[in-house]
């Protein structure tokens, strides 16, 4: 069966508007959890980021950066552990944004950030990421309005600047319901293996969640931009969120092109080392 | 006699083109050396900028970022010595920037920068600065022109997120005149407590000199900003730059205005410290 290229499927057009309701979570493009395809197509998509990887190490020209958010319990954590767990980690490094410390918060909400940026070569995963600035910090109303409101702008300026200078910037949004949440939130509470992972701040209600989506929603559309785009991955379905991830970096990659770099000019006739 | 005021008649207008040519780098404003006016006036003003630290530290609600450019032996070391040392190095930090390590490099040139920006409540101060990105890159031709050019509107980017978010930038070019150079580093050879500073890269040609300028003329026109402005300081007469600079620091802090942070609300009738 003809299956849709994710990496222009979910990506969000620059200047677009996004409707969440629009996006199904619970989408799989055709696909069987467990199928030959399934498992060939995330194997060979894994193996061709590794092979891409070396390039960019090598060529040391280019960095790439994956911003990774979504909902508590949306799979941020997974997706790492998942498709960037066979990246060679002397050429990658998550950086995780937890609540702001008194020193980072005595700072702009960049600083913090930018020193996490990926160097030339490398590739970054944010687990969480700036955008927490327009999101948690909106919803929960830590700062006036203003602030968060003049914070567009200047992510779309930081990322320019960024991509400007040689870092490709992929974004992913994992998309689940509210129903798919719950589900996991609860099981965090039954299952020993993951009590750590729950806090009672998870439980959020339904006015909440809704804030939510109304601050996902103006962040998606204000802030995707042609070398810094946004995905909707729908994230309901763990193995095909991990495959249409996988997809996006590889696709990404791909387009970045990273070369081995050439032989070093053999010395001349005659010539020494010195 | 009646002087002028320092802190509007340096200032470069946003907008407006520099030509350095049209700045007398021997002027003194009808000052004296050594006279006690000027010696009365510049402890005033010392003193004043270490009471409005006071309080910007106290208030911890904004930030001063001075940096200072100029060309080689223009006085950025003696200006930190003479106007900065009265303050207190708790609230008060120098980043000298000097020529990138491979690690600062391989990232953005904002990068190093960005970690060295002061805090709500402090004061930094930049011997160099991300200007050299557009100075010393352009004239050594270190990068391709596109990549510098390029630079401006970055530099403006990142100066007005920091502007917006509680940090006011105080630009200063020290300026002097290409005799005045060639007697300081003359001056650097013959006297064995400035030797250190004297390098054979200090000796540049005219040709240099020049192309030096022609930077500093863009750079100086493209990122003046309302709340980031360049100044462009007489610099010839060492007394005369302390006092200037003295002056544009202490109207810089009276504009920001730090105050005093409330007495905390006494604990209510009955009430208990927790």
């Amino acid at each position: 069966m003809a299956k849709t290229d994710n990496s222009t499927r979910y990506r969000v057009k620059p200047g677009s508007k996004v409707e969440l309701q629009q996006h199904d979570p619970g989408y799989d493009n055709g696909y069987t959890k467990g199928s030959p395809e399934v498992e060939e197509k995330l194997a060979r998509d894994l193996d061709r980021i590794c092979e891409w990887q070396e390039k960019l190490y090598a060529e040391s020209k280019q960095a790439l950066l994956i911003v990774l958010q979504g909902m508590d319990a949306s799979g941020k954590d997974g997706t790492i552990s998942h498709v960037m767990r066979g990246l060679n980690p002397q050429g990658c490094a998550v950086a995780s944004f937890k609540v702001p410390t008194p020193q980072e918060l005595a700072h702009d909400f960049l600083w913090r950030i930018h020193q996490k940026t990926p160097a030339r070569g490398q590739i970054a995963v944010f687990n969480r990421s700036h955008y927490e600035d327009v999101l948690a910090v909106r919803v929960r109303k830590l700062v006036p309005q203003a602030v968060w409101k003049a914070r567009y702008d200047q992510i779309n300026d930081f990322e320019s600047m960024l991509t400007q200078n040689g870092t490709r910037i992929v974004k992913l949004f994992l998309h689940i319901s509210r129903e798919e949440q719950k589900k996991r939130l609860q099981k965090r509470l039954e299952d020993p293996k993951k009590h750590w992972k729950y806090s009672p701040v998870d439980d959020q209600d339904s006015r909440l969640w809704n804030r939510y989506v109304t601050a996902y929603e103006e962040a998606l559309s204000r802030c995707s931009m042609e070398a810094a785009p946004w995905y909707v991955i729908p994230a309901d379905r763990k193995w095909y969120r991990n495959l249409a991830v996988a997809e996006i970096v590889e696709q990404t990659l791909a387009e970045m092109k990273p070369q081995w770099p050439q032989r070093p000019e053999a010395p001349a006739e005659g010539g020494e080392h010195v």
